[in-house]
Protein backbone atom coordinates (compact mmCIF):
# COMPACT_ATOMS: atom_id res chain seq x y z
CA UNK A 1 0.00 0.00 0.00
CA UNK A 2 1.30 3.10 -1.08
CA UNK A 3 0.31 6.27 0.91
CA UNK A 4 2.49 8.92 -1.19
CA UNK A 5 2.38 10.07 -4.73
CA UNK A 6 5.44 8.60 -7.08
CA UNK A 7 5.54 11.96 -9.16
CA UNK A 8 8.64 13.00 -9.57
CA UNK A 9 8.25 16.43 -9.10
CA UNK A 10 7.15 16.08 -5.44
CA UNK A 11 9.10 17.09 -2.67
CA UNK A 12 10.96 14.52 -0.50
CA UNK A 13 9.38 13.19 2.20
CA UNK A 14 11.44 13.23 5.59
CA UNK A 15 10.86 11.54 8.10
CA UNK A 16 12.19 11.30 11.70
CA UNK A 17 11.88 8.82 14.15
CA UNK A 18 10.78 8.54 17.36
CA UNK A 19 7.57 10.54 16.51
CA UNK A 20 5.33 11.30 19.36
CA UNK A 21 2.50 9.36 19.48
CA UNK A 22 0.28 13.11 19.78
CA UNK A 23 1.49 14.85 16.74
CA UNK A 24 0.11 15.05 13.37
CA UNK A 25 3.16 13.52 11.80
CA UNK A 26 2.52 10.54 13.16
CA UNK A 27 -0.32 10.33 10.83
CA UNK A 28 1.79 10.35 8.04
CA UNK A 29 2.21 6.41 9.08
CA UNK A 30 -1.14 6.06 9.68
CA UNK A 31 -2.80 3.08 7.73
CA UNK A 32 -5.53 5.22 5.68
CA UNK A 33 -7.47 3.80 3.09
CA UNK A 34 -5.62 3.70 -0.49
CA UNK A 35 -6.26 5.87 -2.86
CA UNK A 36 -6.00 3.67 -5.88
CA UNK A 37 -5.12 5.05 -9.69
CA UNK A 38 -8.02 5.33 -11.57
CA UNK A 39 -10.29 5.94 -9.01
CA UNK A 40 -12.29 8.95 -7.57
CA UNK A 41 -12.80 9.84 -4.06
CA UNK A 42 -15.57 12.50 -4.00
CA UNK A 43 -14.73 14.37 -0.76
CA UNK A 44 -16.50 16.94 1.32
CA UNK A 45 -14.33 20.24 2.23
CA UNK A 46 -16.35 21.22 4.61
CA UNK A 47 -17.83 24.75 5.18
CA UNK A 48 -14.67 26.97 4.89
CA UNK A 49 -12.14 27.07 7.66
CA UNK A 50 -9.22 24.62 6.30
CA UNK A 51 -9.35 23.22 10.06
CA UNK A 52 -12.81 21.33 9.63
CA UNK A 53 -11.08 19.22 6.81
CA UNK A 54 -11.49 15.65 7.87
CA UNK A 55 -7.75 13.81 8.42
CA UNK A 56 -9.31 11.26 5.49
CA UNK A 57 -10.02 14.51 3.67
CA UNK A 58 -6.71 15.92 3.88
CA UNK A 59 -5.03 12.59 3.47
CA UNK A 60 -7.18 12.17 -0.24
CA UNK A 61 -5.90 15.96 -0.81
CA UNK A 62 -2.06 15.34 -0.27
CA UNK A 63 -2.43 11.63 -2.45
CA UNK A 64 -4.03 12.68 -4.96
CA UNK A 65 -2.64 13.18 -8.40
CA UNK A 66 -5.67 15.72 -9.87
CA UNK A 67 -7.85 17.73 -7.82
CA UNK A 68 -11.27 19.16 -9.25
CA UNK A 69 -12.68 21.54 -7.13
CA UNK A 70 -15.94 23.79 -6.50
CA UNK A 71 -15.78 27.45 -6.51
CA UNK A 72 -17.50 27.14 -2.79
CA UNK A 73 -13.52 25.29 -1.88
CA UNK A 74 -11.75 28.61 -0.79
CA UNK A 75 -8.56 29.65 -0.59
CA UNK A 76 -7.46 28.18 2.23
CA UNK A 77 -8.27 25.05 1.56
CA UNK A 78 -6.73 25.18 -1.68
CA UNK A 79 -3.20 26.23 -0.06
CA UNK A 80 -2.78 22.67 1.21
CA UNK A 81 -2.71 21.08 -2.35
CA UNK A 82 0.79 20.53 -3.06
CA UNK A 83 2.15 22.51 -5.89
CA UNK A 84 2.88 19.77 -8.13
CA UNK A 85 -0.84 18.54 -8.27
CA UNK A 86 -3.16 19.56 -11.27
CA UNK A 87 -5.73 21.43 -10.37
CA UNK A 88 -8.90 21.82 -12.14
CA UNK A 89 -11.43 24.22 -11.69
CA UNK A 90 -15.47 22.93 -12.05
CA UNK A 91 -16.66 26.86 -11.76
CA UNK A 92 -20.39 25.71 -10.73
CA UNK A 93 -21.79 28.41 -7.71
CA UNK A 94 -25.06 28.63 -5.81
CA UNK A 95 -28.03 30.15 -7.84
CA UNK A 96 -26.25 30.11 -11.30
CA UNK A 97 -27.56 27.49 -13.77
CA UNK A 98 -24.98 24.50 -13.93
CA UNK A 99 -25.29 23.51 -16.96
CA UNK A 100 -21.52 22.07 -16.63
CA UNK A 101 -22.53 19.08 -14.48
CA UNK A 102 -22.19 17.04 -17.18
CA UNK A 103 -18.54 18.22 -18.25
CA UNK A 104 -17.68 18.07 -14.61
CA UNK A 105 -18.44 14.09 -14.46
CA UNK A 106 -16.64 13.76 -17.96
CA UNK A 107 -13.62 15.42 -16.58
CA UNK A 108 -13.93 12.74 -13.12
CA UNK A 109 -14.09 10.11 -15.92
CA UNK A 110 -11.52 11.14 -18.23
CA UNK A 111 -9.23 11.66 -15.54
CA UNK A 112 -9.83 8.41 -13.59
CA UNK A 113 -9.32 6.37 -17.01
CA UNK A 114 -5.77 7.70 -17.17
CA UNK A 115 -4.71 6.62 -14.18
CA UNK A 116 -4.93 9.42 -12.06
CA UNK A 117 -5.76 9.46 -8.66
CA UNK A 118 -8.72 11.76 -8.76
CA UNK A 119 -10.13 14.16 -5.82
CA UNK A 120 -13.26 16.05 -6.34
CA UNK A 121 -13.36 18.26 -4.07
CA UNK A 122 -16.69 19.92 -2.70
CA UNK A 123 -17.96 22.42 -0.30
CA UNK A 124 -19.71 20.74 2.85
CA UNK A 125 -20.74 17.24 2.43
CA UNK A 126 -20.89 15.59 -0.87
CA UNK A 127 -24.14 14.16 -0.18
CA UNK A 128 -26.02 17.01 1.20
CA UNK A 129 -26.64 19.62 -1.62
CA UNK A 130 -23.54 18.87 -3.78
CA UNK A 131 -25.09 17.01 -6.07
CA UNK A 132 -22.60 13.78 -4.98
CA UNK A 133 -25.29 11.40 -5.61
CA UNK A 134 -25.07 12.75 -9.40
CA UNK A 135 -21.25 12.12 -9.40
CA UNK A 136 -21.49 8.82 -7.95
CA UNK A 137 -23.89 7.25 -10.36
CA UNK A 138 -21.96 8.52 -13.23
CA UNK A 139 -18.77 7.13 -12.09
CA UNK A 140 -20.50 3.90 -11.85
CA UNK A 141 -21.91 3.81 -14.63
CA UNK A 142 -18.63 4.06 -16.48
CA UNK A 143 -16.93 1.69 -14.43
CA UNK A 144 -14.82 4.16 -12.34
CA UNK A 145 -14.28 3.06 -8.90
CA UNK A 146 -15.23 5.62 -6.13
CA UNK A 147 -15.48 6.37 -2.54
CA UNK A 148 -17.47 9.29 -0.70
CA UNK A 149 -15.47 10.97 1.91
CA UNK A 150 -18.52 12.98 3.89
CA UNK A 151 -17.52 16.34 5.28
CA UNK A 152 -19.10 18.79 7.77
CA UNK A 153 -22.03 20.44 6.00
CA UNK A 154 -21.85 23.75 5.75
CA UNK A 155 -25.16 23.88 7.03
CA UNK A 156 -23.96 22.22 10.69
CA UNK A 157 -20.77 23.73 10.83
CA UNK A 158 -22.32 27.36 9.93
CA UNK A 159 -24.75 26.91 12.47
CA UNK A 160 -21.61 25.91 14.80
CA UNK A 161 -19.70 29.11 14.33
CA UNK A 162 -22.27 31.28 15.07
CA UNK A 163 -23.44 29.91 18.16
CA UNK A 164 -27.01 28.10 16.55
CA UNK A 165 -28.13 24.74 17.78
CA UNK A 166 -29.84 23.06 14.85
CA UNK A 167 -31.42 20.96 17.66
CA UNK A 168 -32.17 21.47 21.04
CA UNK A 169 -34.07 19.94 23.96
CA UNK A 170 -36.09 23.29 24.52
CA UNK A 171 -36.84 23.94 20.94
CA UNK A 172 -37.29 20.94 18.38
CA UNK A 173 -37.23 17.35 17.60
CA UNK A 174 -36.48 17.51 13.73
CA UNK A 175 -34.89 19.94 11.68
CA UNK A 176 -35.58 20.19 7.91
CA UNK A 177 -32.52 21.26 5.66
CA UNK A 178 -33.76 22.60 2.23
CA UNK A 179 -32.27 24.78 -0.82
CA UNK A 180 -33.35 27.65 -1.63
CA UNK A 181 -32.93 27.46 -5.48
CA UNK A 182 -33.62 24.74 -7.71
CA UNK A 183 -30.91 23.50 -11.09
CA UNK A 184 -32.49 26.54 -13.03
CA UNK A 185 -31.82 29.10 -10.57
CA UNK A 186 -35.76 29.63 -9.42
CA UNK A 187 -37.25 28.97 -6.09
CA UNK A 188 -37.86 25.40 -5.76
CA UNK A 189 -41.49 24.06 -6.81
CA UNK A 190 -40.59 20.42 -5.18
CA UNK A 191 -41.29 22.19 -1.44
CA UNK A 192 -44.02 21.61 0.03
CA UNK A 193 -43.88 24.79 2.16
CA UNK A 194 -46.61 24.30 4.44
CA UNK A 195 -45.81 20.96 5.57
CA UNK A 196 -42.43 22.25 6.20
CA UNK A 197 -43.72 25.05 8.66
CA UNK A 198 -45.33 23.09 9.94
CA UNK A 199 -43.19 20.15 10.21
CA UNK A 200 -39.95 21.62 11.65
CA UNK A 201 -39.35 24.57 13.81
CA UNK A 202 -36.10 24.96 12.55
CA UNK A 203 -35.18 25.40 8.90
CA UNK A 204 -31.64 25.28 7.92
CA UNK A 205 -31.53 26.91 4.07
CA UNK A 206 -28.75 26.37 1.56
CA UNK A 207 -28.69 28.89 -1.19
CA UNK A 208 -31.72 30.43 0.08
CA UNK A 209 -30.83 34.63 -0.27
CA UNK A 210 -31.62 35.65 -3.36
CA UNK A 211 -35.18 34.16 -3.18
CA UNK A 212 -35.55 34.99 0.60
CA UNK A 213 -38.58 37.33 0.14
CA UNK A 214 -40.48 34.27 -1.72
CA UNK A 215 -39.27 32.21 1.14
CA UNK A 216 -40.32 33.93 4.16
CA UNK A 217 -43.51 34.98 1.89
CA UNK A 218 -44.52 31.20 1.91
CA UNK A 219 -43.97 30.32 5.22
CA UNK A 220 -46.01 33.44 6.61
CA UNK A 221 -48.59 32.32 4.36
CA UNK A 222 -48.08 28.66 5.80
CA UNK A 223 -48.73 30.09 9.01
CA UNK A 224 -45.25 31.16 10.77
CA UNK A 225 -45.10 33.80 12.59
CA UNK A 226 -44.36 36.76 11.49
CA UNK A 227 -41.64 37.71 14.42
CA UNK A 228 -40.19 34.39 13.49
CA UNK A 229 -36.14 35.11 13.98
CA UNK A 230 -34.03 34.41 10.65
CA UNK A 231 -30.46 34.21 10.74
CA UNK A 232 -28.54 34.61 7.96
CA UNK A 233 -24.60 33.35 8.17
CA UNK A 234 -22.46 34.56 5.33
CA UNK A 235 -18.87 33.20 4.74
CA UNK A 236 -19.48 30.68 7.30
CA UNK A 237 -16.43 29.36 9.72
CA UNK A 238 -14.43 32.59 7.61
CA UNK A 239 -12.82 35.67 8.50
CA UNK A 240 -15.25 37.06 6.27
CA UNK A 241 -17.84 35.70 8.50
CA UNK A 242 -21.26 37.80 9.16
CA UNK A 243 -24.35 37.29 11.45
CA UNK A 244 -27.45 39.34 10.85
CA UNK A 245 -30.60 38.69 12.09
CA UNK A 246 -34.24 39.91 11.45
CA UNK A 247 -37.41 38.74 11.41
CA UNK A 248 -39.54 36.60 9.09
CA UNK A 249 -41.82 39.65 8.26
CA UNK A 250 -38.60 41.87 7.51
CA UNK A 251 -37.60 38.97 5.24
CA UNK A 252 -40.15 39.81 2.98
CA UNK A 253 -38.67 43.03 2.18
CA UNK A 254 -36.25 42.13 -0.83
CA UNK A 255 -32.51 43.16 0.15
CA UNK A 256 -28.54 42.35 -0.77
CA UNK A 257 -27.91 39.55 1.33
CA UNK A 258 -24.23 38.59 1.28
CA UNK A 259 -23.45 35.28 -0.09
CA UNK A 260 -22.38 32.31 0.08
CA UNK A 261 -24.85 32.20 3.24
CA UNK A 262 -27.27 29.70 5.13
CA UNK A 263 -29.96 31.28 6.74
CA UNK A 264 -31.72 29.67 9.40
CA UNK A 265 -35.96 29.93 10.77
CA UNK A 266 -36.59 29.53 13.78
CA UNK A 267 -36.71 30.02 17.69
CA UNK A 268 -33.40 28.43 17.56
CA UNK A 269 -31.95 31.90 15.99
CA UNK A 270 -32.47 33.53 19.25
CA UNK A 271 -29.59 31.58 20.81
CA UNK A 272 -27.04 33.27 19.26
CA UNK A 273 -27.51 35.94 21.54
CA UNK A 274 -25.64 33.79 24.19
CA UNK A 275 -23.96 31.26 22.52
CA UNK A 276 -21.95 33.02 19.50
CA UNK A 277 -18.24 32.49 20.78
CA UNK A 278 -16.36 32.58 17.19
CA UNK A 279 -14.53 35.98 16.72
CA UNK A 280 -14.16 36.33 13.17
CA UNK A 281 -11.90 39.14 13.12
CA UNK A 282 -9.21 37.42 15.12
CA UNK A 283 -9.49 34.36 12.96
CA UNK A 284 -7.22 35.45 9.80
CA UNK A 285 -4.48 33.20 8.83
CA UNK A 286 -5.92 30.62 11.55
CA UNK A 287 -7.24 27.23 10.70
CA UNK A 288 -10.46 27.52 12.07
CA UNK B 1 1.01 30.95 21.33
CA UNK B 2 0.95 27.12 22.81
CA UNK B 3 0.12 24.21 20.91
CA UNK B 4 1.42 21.33 22.55
CA UNK B 5 0.26 20.66 26.13
CA UNK B 6 2.91 21.21 29.28
CA UNK B 7 2.65 18.29 31.37
CA UNK B 8 5.90 16.16 32.38
CA UNK B 9 4.59 13.06 31.24
CA UNK B 10 4.21 14.12 27.27
CA UNK B 11 6.40 12.62 24.79
CA UNK B 12 9.06 15.25 23.98
CA UNK B 13 7.61 16.64 20.43
CA UNK B 14 10.65 15.68 17.77
CA UNK B 15 10.75 18.03 14.66
CA UNK B 16 13.10 18.14 11.32
CA UNK B 17 12.93 20.49 9.07
CA UNK B 18 12.55 20.87 6.02
CA UNK B 19 8.94 19.39 6.32
CA UNK B 20 7.71 18.69 3.19
CA UNK B 21 3.89 20.73 2.78
CA UNK B 22 2.13 17.76 1.87
CA UNK B 23 2.61 15.57 4.61
CA UNK B 24 0.70 15.65 7.93
CA UNK B 25 3.89 16.72 9.95
CA UNK B 26 3.46 20.48 8.22
CA UNK B 27 0.00 20.57 10.09
CA UNK B 28 2.12 20.49 12.75
CA UNK B 29 3.25 23.79 12.88
CA UNK B 30 -0.22 25.40 11.23
CA UNK B 31 -2.02 27.79 13.17
CA UNK B 32 -4.43 26.11 14.97
CA UNK B 33 -6.54 28.30 17.19
CA UNK B 34 -5.00 27.95 20.74
CA UNK B 35 -6.46 26.08 23.02
CA UNK B 36 -6.11 27.99 26.19
CA UNK B 37 -6.74 26.71 29.85
CA UNK B 38 -9.71 27.19 31.33
CA UNK B 39 -11.68 26.78 28.15
CA UNK B 40 -13.88 23.74 27.18
CA UNK B 41 -13.79 23.21 23.49
CA UNK B 42 -17.58 21.42 22.80
CA UNK B 43 -16.26 19.16 19.78
CA UNK B 44 -17.94 16.43 17.47
CA UNK B 45 -16.04 13.47 17.02
CA UNK B 46 -18.14 12.33 13.45
CA UNK B 47 -19.51 9.11 12.99
CA UNK B 48 -16.90 6.64 14.41
CA UNK B 49 -13.93 6.37 11.44
CA UNK B 50 -11.04 8.29 13.63
CA UNK B 51 -10.48 9.76 9.40
CA UNK B 52 -13.68 11.13 9.78
CA UNK B 53 -12.21 13.30 12.79
CA UNK B 54 -11.44 16.54 11.27
CA UNK B 55 -8.12 18.70 11.74
CA UNK B 56 -9.21 20.66 14.37
CA UNK B 57 -11.15 17.98 16.39
CA UNK B 58 -7.51 16.21 16.18
CA UNK B 59 -5.58 19.21 16.90
CA UNK B 60 -8.00 19.68 19.85
CA UNK B 61 -8.19 15.73 21.18
CA UNK B 62 -3.73 16.05 21.20
CA UNK B 63 -3.82 19.51 23.13
CA UNK B 64 -6.18 19.01 25.64
CA UNK B 65 -5.59 17.92 29.36
CA UNK B 66 -8.94 16.77 29.75
CA UNK B 67 -10.98 14.76 27.73
CA UNK B 68 -14.86 14.14 28.64
CA UNK B 69 -16.17 11.39 25.89
CA UNK B 70 -19.77 10.14 25.07
CA UNK B 71 -20.50 6.15 24.74
CA UNK B 72 -20.69 6.57 20.80
CA UNK B 73 -16.81 7.82 20.48
CA UNK B 74 -15.34 4.47 19.86
CA UNK B 75 -12.23 2.78 20.47
CA UNK B 76 -10.33 3.90 17.35
CA UNK B 77 -10.74 7.23 18.01
CA UNK B 78 -9.92 7.04 21.90
CA UNK B 79 -7.04 5.26 20.59
CA UNK B 80 -5.54 8.99 19.20
CA UNK B 81 -5.49 10.41 22.66
CA UNK B 82 -2.10 10.74 24.44
CA UNK B 83 -1.45 8.52 26.94
CA UNK B 84 -1.38 11.23 29.62
CA UNK B 85 -4.44 12.88 28.83
CA UNK B 86 -7.11 12.49 31.52
CA UNK B 87 -10.18 10.66 29.61
CA UNK B 88 -13.68 10.82 31.98
CA UNK B 89 -16.44 8.65 30.54
CA UNK B 90 -19.89 10.44 30.43
CA UNK B 91 -21.97 7.27 29.52
CA UNK B 92 -24.62 8.50 28.02
CA UNK B 93 -25.97 6.07 25.47
CA UNK B 94 -28.94 6.60 22.93
CA UNK B 95 -32.07 5.37 23.72
CA UNK B 96 -31.57 5.51 27.60
CA UNK B 97 -32.56 8.55 29.86
CA UNK B 98 -29.86 10.92 30.36
CA UNK B 99 -30.60 12.07 33.79
CA UNK B 100 -26.46 12.51 33.91
CA UNK B 101 -26.22 15.95 31.92
CA UNK B 102 -26.38 17.87 34.93
CA UNK B 103 -23.19 16.61 36.40
CA UNK B 104 -21.55 15.97 32.68
CA UNK B 105 -21.83 20.49 32.40
CA UNK B 106 -20.65 20.38 36.20
CA UNK B 107 -17.55 17.88 35.16
CA UNK B 108 -17.03 20.56 32.63
CA UNK B 109 -17.17 23.18 34.55
CA UNK B 110 -14.98 21.82 37.32
CA UNK B 111 -11.98 21.07 34.81
CA UNK B 112 -12.05 23.95 33.16
CA UNK B 113 -12.32 26.18 36.77
CA UNK B 114 -8.92 24.44 37.58
CA UNK B 115 -7.22 25.96 34.05
CA UNK B 116 -7.56 22.84 32.37
CA UNK B 117 -7.95 22.55 28.77
CA UNK B 118 -10.92 20.21 28.37
CA UNK B 119 -12.09 18.87 25.14
CA UNK B 120 -15.99 17.70 25.57
CA UNK B 121 -16.43 14.72 22.52
CA UNK B 122 -19.20 14.20 21.06
CA UNK B 123 -20.27 11.43 18.49
CA UNK B 124 -21.26 12.98 15.10
CA UNK B 125 -21.69 17.22 15.83
CA UNK B 126 -22.64 18.46 18.81
CA UNK B 127 -25.37 20.60 17.50
CA UNK B 128 -27.25 17.94 15.87
CA UNK B 129 -29.02 15.71 18.32
CA UNK B 130 -26.11 16.40 20.93
CA UNK B 131 -27.19 18.36 23.26
CA UNK B 132 -24.12 20.97 22.62
CA UNK B 133 -26.75 23.72 23.18
CA UNK B 134 -27.51 22.91 26.61
CA UNK B 135 -23.76 22.05 27.18
CA UNK B 136 -22.56 25.62 25.47
CA UNK B 137 -25.23 27.14 27.67
CA UNK B 138 -24.53 25.99 30.95
CA UNK B 139 -20.27 26.99 30.29
CA UNK B 140 -21.36 30.28 29.22
CA UNK B 141 -23.79 30.89 32.48
CA UNK B 142 -20.66 29.89 34.68
CA UNK B 143 -18.69 32.08 32.60
CA UNK B 144 -16.41 29.68 30.84
CA UNK B 145 -15.03 30.74 27.68
CA UNK B 146 -16.10 27.64 25.08
CA UNK B 147 -15.25 26.82 21.46
CA UNK B 148 -17.72 24.31 19.10
CA UNK B 149 -16.02 22.22 16.34
CA UNK B 150 -18.50 21.07 14.41
CA UNK B 151 -17.94 17.65 13.22
CA UNK B 152 -19.16 15.07 10.65
CA UNK B 153 -22.90 14.13 11.80
CA UNK B 154 -23.53 11.00 11.97
CA UNK B 155 -26.31 10.99 9.63
CA UNK B 156 -24.35 12.15 6.91
CA UNK B 157 -21.41 9.98 7.29
CA UNK B 158 -23.27 7.03 8.02
CA UNK B 159 -25.34 7.87 4.73
CA UNK B 160 -22.11 8.89 2.80
CA UNK B 161 -20.98 5.56 3.66
CA UNK B 162 -24.03 3.72 2.47
CA UNK B 163 -24.31 5.34 -0.88
CA UNK B 164 -27.64 6.62 0.11
CA UNK B 165 -27.78 10.43 -0.86
CA UNK B 166 -29.01 12.81 1.50
CA UNK B 167 -30.27 14.98 -0.96
CA UNK B 168 -30.66 13.83 -4.81
CA UNK B 169 -31.79 15.98 -7.80
CA UNK B 170 -34.35 13.57 -9.17
CA UNK B 171 -35.67 13.25 -5.39
CA UNK B 172 -36.04 16.02 -2.96
CA UNK B 173 -35.21 19.52 -2.34
CA UNK B 174 -35.59 19.16 1.31
CA UNK B 175 -34.53 16.64 3.97
CA UNK B 176 -35.44 16.15 7.39
CA UNK B 177 -33.26 14.50 10.15
CA UNK B 178 -35.25 13.70 13.33
CA UNK B 179 -34.82 11.81 16.68
CA UNK B 180 -36.63 8.84 17.32
CA UNK B 181 -36.26 9.20 21.27
CA UNK B 182 -37.08 11.73 23.48
CA UNK B 183 -35.40 12.17 26.66
CA UNK B 184 -37.36 10.02 29.05
CA UNK B 185 -36.54 7.16 26.21
CA UNK B 186 -40.33 7.16 24.80
CA UNK B 187 -41.15 8.17 20.90
CA UNK B 188 -40.91 11.77 20.72
CA UNK B 189 -44.41 13.74 21.23
CA UNK B 190 -42.95 17.25 19.63
CA UNK B 191 -42.57 15.60 15.78
CA UNK B 192 -45.99 16.54 13.67
CA UNK B 193 -45.40 13.36 11.70
CA UNK B 194 -48.00 14.39 9.07
CA UNK B 195 -46.28 17.23 7.88
CA UNK B 196 -42.87 15.47 8.36
CA UNK B 197 -44.25 12.87 5.99
CA UNK B 198 -45.53 14.65 3.57
CA UNK B 199 -42.70 17.80 3.82
CA UNK B 200 -39.51 15.46 3.40
CA UNK B 201 -39.26 12.81 0.49
CA UNK B 202 -36.30 11.67 2.83
CA UNK B 203 -36.17 11.26 6.27
CA UNK B 204 -33.18 10.68 8.14
CA UNK B 205 -33.13 9.30 12.02
CA UNK B 206 -31.40 9.32 14.64
CA UNK B 207 -31.85 6.40 17.85
CA UNK B 208 -35.09 5.25 16.02
CA UNK B 209 -33.92 1.48 16.58
CA UNK B 210 -36.26 1.47 19.34
CA UNK B 211 -38.96 3.11 18.24
CA UNK B 212 -39.33 2.13 14.37
CA UNK B 213 -42.39 -0.16 14.43
CA UNK B 214 -44.54 3.30 16.27
CA UNK B 215 -42.77 5.63 13.85
CA UNK B 216 -43.35 2.99 10.41
CA UNK B 217 -47.03 2.88 12.00
CA UNK B 218 -46.95 7.13 12.21
CA UNK B 219 -45.65 7.77 8.45
CA UNK B 220 -47.91 5.24 6.72
CA UNK B 221 -50.80 6.68 8.62
CA UNK B 222 -50.13 9.79 7.64
CA UNK B 223 -50.19 8.86 4.25
CA UNK B 224 -46.19 7.08 3.15
CA UNK B 225 -46.79 4.31 0.92
CA UNK B 226 -46.06 0.94 1.88
CA UNK B 227 -43.51 0.16 -0.11
CA UNK B 228 -41.51 3.15 0.88
CA UNK B 229 -37.95 2.11 1.20
CA UNK B 230 -36.21 1.98 4.97
CA UNK B 231 -32.61 1.91 5.50
CA UNK B 232 -30.88 1.23 8.54
CA UNK B 233 -27.15 1.98 8.60
CA UNK B 234 -25.99 0.27 11.96
CA UNK B 235 -22.42 0.96 13.34
CA UNK B 236 -22.13 3.57 10.12
CA UNK B 237 -18.13 4.20 8.93
CA UNK B 238 -17.14 1.02 10.99
CA UNK B 239 -15.66 -2.46 10.07
CA UNK B 240 -18.99 -3.79 12.29
CA UNK B 241 -21.21 -1.55 9.61
CA UNK B 242 -24.14 -3.15 8.36
CA UNK B 243 -27.08 -1.82 5.69
CA UNK B 244 -30.17 -3.48 5.72
CA UNK B 245 -33.20 -2.48 4.01
CA UNK B 246 -36.89 -3.27 4.08
CA UNK B 247 -40.69 -1.45 3.48
CA UNK B 248 -41.89 1.12 5.37
CA UNK B 249 -44.69 -1.72 6.14
CA UNK B 250 -42.22 -4.87 7.20
CA UNK B 251 -40.67 -2.21 9.61
CA UNK B 252 -44.11 -2.12 11.74
CA UNK B 253 -43.05 -5.87 12.75
CA UNK B 254 -41.32 -4.81 15.81
CA UNK B 255 -37.80 -6.63 15.13
CA UNK B 256 -34.22 -6.30 17.01
CA UNK B 257 -32.09 -4.36 14.88
CA UNK B 258 -28.39 -3.74 15.58
CA UNK B 259 -27.34 0.24 16.79
CA UNK B 260 -26.58 2.40 16.82
CA UNK B 261 -28.43 3.24 14.31
CA UNK B 262 -29.31 5.65 11.57
CA UNK B 263 -32.45 5.19 9.56
CA UNK B 264 -33.52 6.51 6.29
CA UNK B 265 -36.82 6.44 4.99
CA UNK B 266 -37.44 7.88 1.63
CA UNK B 267 -36.84 7.04 -2.27
CA UNK B 268 -32.67 8.12 -1.91
CA UNK B 269 -32.80 4.05 -0.19
CA UNK B 270 -32.90 2.37 -3.38
CA UNK B 271 -29.90 4.06 -4.38
CA UNK B 272 -27.65 2.21 -2.15
CA UNK B 273 -28.06 -0.66 -4.47
CA UNK B 274 -25.72 1.26 -7.18
CA UNK B 275 -24.20 3.88 -5.31
CA UNK B 276 -22.85 1.34 -1.79
CA UNK B 277 -18.89 1.15 -2.23
CA UNK B 278 -17.60 0.39 1.35
CA UNK B 279 -16.22 -2.81 1.97
CA UNK B 280 -16.65 -2.60 5.77
CA UNK B 281 -14.75 -6.40 6.25
CA UNK B 282 -12.04 -4.75 4.48
CA UNK B 283 -11.88 -1.75 6.42
CA UNK B 284 -10.29 -3.12 9.73
CA UNK B 285 -7.58 -1.39 11.06
CA UNK B 286 -7.91 1.23 8.94
CA UNK B 287 -8.61 4.90 9.51
CA UNK B 288 -11.81 5.38 6.67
Amino acid sequence: MSERPKTPARAAVWSCDPVAPQTFASLDSAPFPEFSPGTVWLTGAGPGAPGLLTLLAYHALTTADVVVHDSLVGDGIMALVPGATRRIHAGKRGGKPSAKQADITDTLIAHAGTGARVLRLKGGDPFMFGRGGEEAGALKAAGIPFRIVPGVSSGLGGLAYAGLPATHRDINQAVTFLTGHDLSGTLPTAIDWPAVARGSPVIVMYMAAKHLSAIAQNLLGAGRPADDPVAVIASATLPEQELMTLTLAEAVTPRALPTPAIIVVGAAVTMTDRLAWFDAARSHGLMG
